[in-house]
């Protein structure tokens, strides 16, 4: 009899990688930071991490799992208190001088480097103590690593992060220089990027724009960095304005300050699977609010593939809102039938069919009546692996329905992300050298269809800029960079 | 300065008491079983437990939180095994007699006796050992134990499944009674009750119906007993019919028997609160599917209290249902503006205004594009305390709404539960001596309209029983059973 | 390859079943009890409780583990809250009256009724609520609980515990009956027994007086019972005097009181394994001091097994006393070579020889140049199994020892304790049917000697009493009470 | 009413910094130094560490606590499944490669950087990864970062090996250098320290030889390297020799091999309190092995502060071994009368004196009997705060003792230690400032007699080297090497 049994694992097949904050000026700064965490949760559940300063030296608290559970009241008792130290030093000089906090959310790749990978980064160099959050991925980082390493350096971690913080403190050996411009300089690759250094916070991002980052104002007139603007909402921060791409900001006792490290590119290169699954539905990004455009691309989809059907149905809850923009637009009745099970953690099941089965069943429930004998429109915003897909397609025909219409909000992915996204590995990509309707033979529906890219970037589109605004490699294998073909062999450890 | 920080609890403010399964005849009773409590799991996630027989003793398997972490799989392969030694010994004699497990989640009060109150409650009486789980709450416990204790009977516990125990062991002196029967006899109040014997289980439901209890059949021919259809859906089983008032349903080796204990009262008492805000949507219950029912008093509410507005949005998740049906009945625009964050666990915050207000701004983000100068209808299922009701509706109005219209698809809640429901305290129950126009006030809504008792009726109804079929006394103040005022006083832990 | 890896287990032998302690009248009961009960630690390492009572309810606190593990900071504070509660209730009358507490060390047979078994157990009978402790077992538990069932009494737990509970509620019928001393008057066996009411402690001890159960003084003039002196030492109590066989004491808002439930046997059976292995060597019980008794009994080893050697060690901790005692006598010089590591808890082991050789040799090191090429005879107390003996005498060999002499200062242990002792299954120890020349073999020493009965007894000695003190059943077969030959295989669950 | 109460701590007074060990050649090499760290546990229980390396890269356990908390045999399972990976790529060649490991027993600094510091420290330098793993401390660590970092190196810890590490790699940049030598050849301090590659294990020890390490050889043939030699013994390794002050061993698959980075200091610098306290009795490090030390300075005691009294006692289990050294010298009996609580873990106390009374009498329990009226010596091995002394003193004098006359095996410690002991800070060293008779008049004793330093060091002697052995700076304030004055302030993390 077997007696080890495999778990049912149904990740969100898509891994984003990381959310970062930073706010300077506050009286509580590591507890402001770490509820503007759990408004970036979506952007990485593995670990967490905060860091403030004192003036002198960097504290830093991380732990595993989620924002509450890697965070302890402790932790942020500790780091507030470690930077009220500083605002204590300068009080006597007759300016309280409150302090800052940086913090990360993190997709983190599991195994022997996840602890000494954890993020924010503290690094010590000529210029201090340092502290680095990084959303995105660098592409020449193993190239500079090499160079660095040919110097003299050595490294503790595997991540991108840590070659940004050598390059810094190699630039640093001219005293004079702006250690984090030079550093940003000499890499290449997606970055949204908070530095916490002893009187300041800096915040980056790449040339081309590809993560978001946001500027917001405090009811105290603080300034506050964040991935996205529902983490602005949470605080009751007002939206200033993005780091602009080529941007660094600073944030420190003096306001707010800007410099360049690069031109903003002209093609820019905004992800625009952003907008079509991993932002807040509430956040405004890259010009526009998440969840209008996803509204958008469900009616973009009823007009490019409409069907004579009774009903449409969302999969909760990633299609709630292009269901809604499809249905308003098809003019179809509107029903949810797929229940999702908001309980459910870890399964164990056992290989046999009909435990197997049950394990599937337990996660979702199809509400028969409302399917029975009926042709549903199902409407998803992305289709990854496929398999969850097929299991619940067939779910919903096994309850009844006489036809089952599939639509997604985006194209098919069929090209690797190397700028901050996580997908599965491209052999298990279900539309890798496959046409739709082989993969709608798979899934088992009676029609299929994926949004057109042309369609995807008629409802989501920058005013700010002429010309390219999105990023659309993983569907159309276009890089905006050309990618070292060595580099998926030997990639390093996207930090975030 | 304060350094213990209060929590922010945002709980399920109507607490239902438990969810039974029952199951006869399968290899692996205890991971049919297990599976099927995640389907019930929103009926109580305080605790969970399992038992099994050999056929001649019990084994249990319980533990605090939802299933996932309550049940471990070597619990389950410990149990499995303990039933599957019942079969071996059958197996020379030719036969091969699957064993049965039954199983129980719970919402557990806190404090002392929780551990000592889990479910099933295994007991050893005359009959052989047994293992009771119990939905409901008897409102004569108290007295029946008292008058026990005086015939020189001791308790282990304070819930009232001891007090059914002990009942049906006084019964076995006379060695040929019906126990069960006999102690389900003198018992009165609301109870849908599984019991495990060492060769058989038995399943059965007081006389007025209060609460759902459904037989399924198995693909392999195997009966199962649950609170809640969906339960059966998990397993992949067909829905028999309900178990009826009055009546125990015997599962065994020899498949389902049913006797009687008690004729069903002609005056049904079904809890229509499991329609509108606690059953499962997908669940079939006292005849009708929960989904629809709930569709269908959102557009009674259409009906009853209709408006000028520009869209309809839905409490997410629980007014979603209503909210369908209302936009559907009305015309208006279906969006969804307010989103939840899913990943909110356990949130410190600190006693000052700027801070408490970002610690509830993190549970939900509103989509400021979407409600924006817009005159917005919310439908939600139900509102107990009203104070997390009135934090939403202000977060609503501060993203832009001009007009804000809740619409509440069940009448004010006013009066305690003694048949399973776990409402506030009368005094905390917004409803509680005031007025549906100082509601609104309170909650600062344009208007408010809470569905009516006869709306509400007229769309909940079962066809089988003419007059009568639902208890309504949370709202009505209408009791079917006589209460004893000393009750609210002296309650016993309806453990359950 | 083998991926589950066995443990090595090196259980302490033979297992004594529990400590107790009872107080009453002091402003923090439940803290000093959970004080005395690290005192008792080694009585029993599995779970420990406490109960308080707010003269209403009772409230308790168990947990598995070491009383530091089991018993949390908050637990106390709430249960001397809830007892603090009864004071409070009595202020107003003019008189301040304390409450008490009563603790519970617990070895926990392992497996499913492990939690439902947890001491002390709770139980509500006519007389109101009561929390009952026990070390010792019952001979006649099966035979008592069947009557009851008989009866119609229903059990929630398995132990003999409950019996007792059980016994109480039925004399309880008779409203005017001393129901504890009528319950004790119908139970066999060995029982330290205290028992926390609303108002009162009561505590008894089994005619024979096979366990332990002293009384002590507080400082406050507040009475104490525990199960050794060494509990009274830590909250600074004065010894007063053991509870007497046959005797029950009261500690109540009055002081102590006593009354007889039965003659005290004229033939004792104090267990002398108490004195060999379990009891504190700090602890005086039965009359005399632990310590003491041990290096007598090592003094008496030198006088009967004399040996030429060149020096003496203890096996560390347990031969200690005994070994400093047989040095004395014997003018051999004492030294330390044996180094027990303090730090080993669980080690994993895989199954090639050198790899259990080592996990074995972690426990325990030998100095080599304290025993190469000596002549050493080595004092332990007991010897049970004998593997783990014979691993540590091929230790001391291996490191250079030219001749081996062992000597345990108890005779042969070769029959079960029906009394509250668990040694390992009679098939599993070593001298069951077995020589003591055979055994030196199986341990490979040079020689072995066990102490005779009539030379531990002319060590072990009361002065209160003529005749027979002691039990030494384990080691003659001669039982004070006639044993149910069915009773090895129908045994209870001693809860204790 | 205080709700938060304090903790007793009894920590262990003095802390040494660590225990490495290194093994080469084995088919499990993770699971010999796990077992083997067991031995050291005593040089550290606050984290543990292993790593082995596939030959292309380095894997790594650390965690909290004992070597059985701190590693999983998951843990153990992958980095031997690492290591054989290595053995498999060769496998081929012919010729079967076995794999290495490196371990670490921390005492770690508590606070912000714990996991960061964590041992051992994983790096990757031009001569690729590493990882380094370190016993003592560094004394120009500080002025050593700094320089580097002037010249563009970034740190990510604030240990001392990170500093090693970053030397090893600046040295790399000429690629024929010997990065080892040339690093070691620049620190300063007390260092025993192991080193994994790719491809071999170095091991060093400074030129003082302040810490033990030394080199076994196992029943298999395979080298292996530890702290102490009961590690050997542990695994059945014979002890070859130490590796010598300024050398450096190398074990790989072609065996043993050595070189030197300095010469041995003719001066050495042996750690007396090695001998005195910190190394388990059963090891033999600098020649001598500590039993027989230990027993020697208790007999040296015995002649330089003799008595009249009626027997001794050791202080348990610290002064065991000099106890029975000064009962053998002075003829006097040696009974065990303090009994010590092997099963306290952390207690709570409340701030009232009867009850801090008890939490402190829970630790040791006296055998009254044995010390009533009694002249008693209490031999322990040393005094570092003194205030959990007095507490024992004032414990055996309650007991009944008519004299107590307490003998130390050591001088006072009167300064600090900078080469790998962390004693308390000055201030709170009982001896600062102190005669003997004012610290007697504090213990409160009837005479107190501290071992004269040429006492100590008439015992404590190497055959091997004329003139000074023994660092001896803690009692005399004499520092082999001059201790910069800011060193006390500036003081970097001593890693190890």
């Amino acid at each position: 009899m077997p007696l080890t049994l495999p778990q049912l694992d149904e990740p969100r097949e898509a891994k984003e990688k990381c959310g970062v904050v930073g706010i300077w000026g506050e009286e509580h700064p590591a507890r402001l930071a770490f509820l503007s965490l759990y408004a970036l949760q979506h952007r990485g559940q593995e670990s967490a991490g905060l860091c403030t300063t004192d003036g002198r030296i960097i504290d830093r608290a991380v732990g595993m799992g989620l924002v509450s559970q890697a965070i302890t009241q402790r932790d942020i008792e500790r780091l507030d208190a470690h930077a009220a130290a500083r605002a204590t030093a300068h009080a006597g000089k007759g300016v309280r001088k409150w302090g800052g906090a940086i913090g990360h959310n993190r997709y983190s790749t599991m195994g022997p480097s996840a602890a000494a990978n954890a993020q924010p980064l503290v690094g010590h160099y000529r210029g201090g103590p340092v502290a680095l959050a990084h959303n995105g991925n660098l592409v020449n980082a193993v190239q500079q690593r090499k160079e660095l390493e040919g110097k003299g350096h050595a490294f503790s971690t595997t991540s991108d992060t840590e070659v940004m913080l050598a390059l810094m403190a190699a630039a640093s050996r001219d005293k004079e220089c702006d250690a984090l411009a030079e550093a940003l300089q000499q890499v290449s690759g997606a970055f949204s990027i908070v530095v916490l250094h002893q009187d300041r916070i800096e915040a980056a991002r790449d040339p081309f724009g590809w993560r978001p980052l946001a500027i917001g104002k405090l009811p105290s007139g603080s300034y506050f960095v964040a991935s996205e603007t529902v983490a602005l909402d949470v605080l009751g921060a007002t939206y200033v304005r993005d780091v602009e791409p080529g941007e660094i900001v600073t944030l420190s006792d003096d306001g707010l300050s800007s410099r360049r490290f690069a031109e903003a590119s002209p093609r820019r290169a905004h992800c625009v699977f952003e907008h079509v699954y991993f932002a807040s539905p509430a956040s405004l990004i890259f010009g526009q609010t998440v969840q209008t455009v996803r509204e958008r691309l469900g009616a973009k989809l009823a007009e490019e593939a409409p069907v004579e059907a009774d009903l449409v149905m969302p999969m909760p809850d990633s299609g709630r809102s292009a269901a809604t923009g499809y249905a308003r637009a098809s003019g179809l009745p509107y029903r949810e039938g797929i229940i999702p099970n908001r309980y459910v953690g870890r399964t164990f099941i056992k290989p046999t069919d009909a435990e197997r089965a049950a394990a599937v069943r337990v996660k979702l429930n199809i509400v028969s009546e409302v399917v029975r004998d009926k042709r549903v429109v199902i409407v998803d915003d992305s289709v990854v692996r496929g398999t969850t897909t097929k299991i619940k397609m067939d779910q919903v025909r096994a309850a009844g329905a006489k036809e089952v219409h599939l639509r997604i909000s985006c194209p098919p992915i069929r090209y690797p992300c190397f700028f901050g996204v996580d997908f599965a590995d491209p052999s298990e990509l279900i539309a890798t050298n496959r046409s739709v309707e082989k993969i709608r033979e798979i899934i088992g529906v009676d029609s299929l269809h994926f949004l057109s890219i042309d369609g995807m970037l008629s409802v989501a589109a920058c005013a700010d800029v002429a010309g390219e605004h999105f990023c659309t490699a993983c569907y159309s294998g276009e890089y905006r960079i050309a990618i070292d073909p060595a580099l998926r062999k030997h990639a390093m450890t996207g930090n975030c």
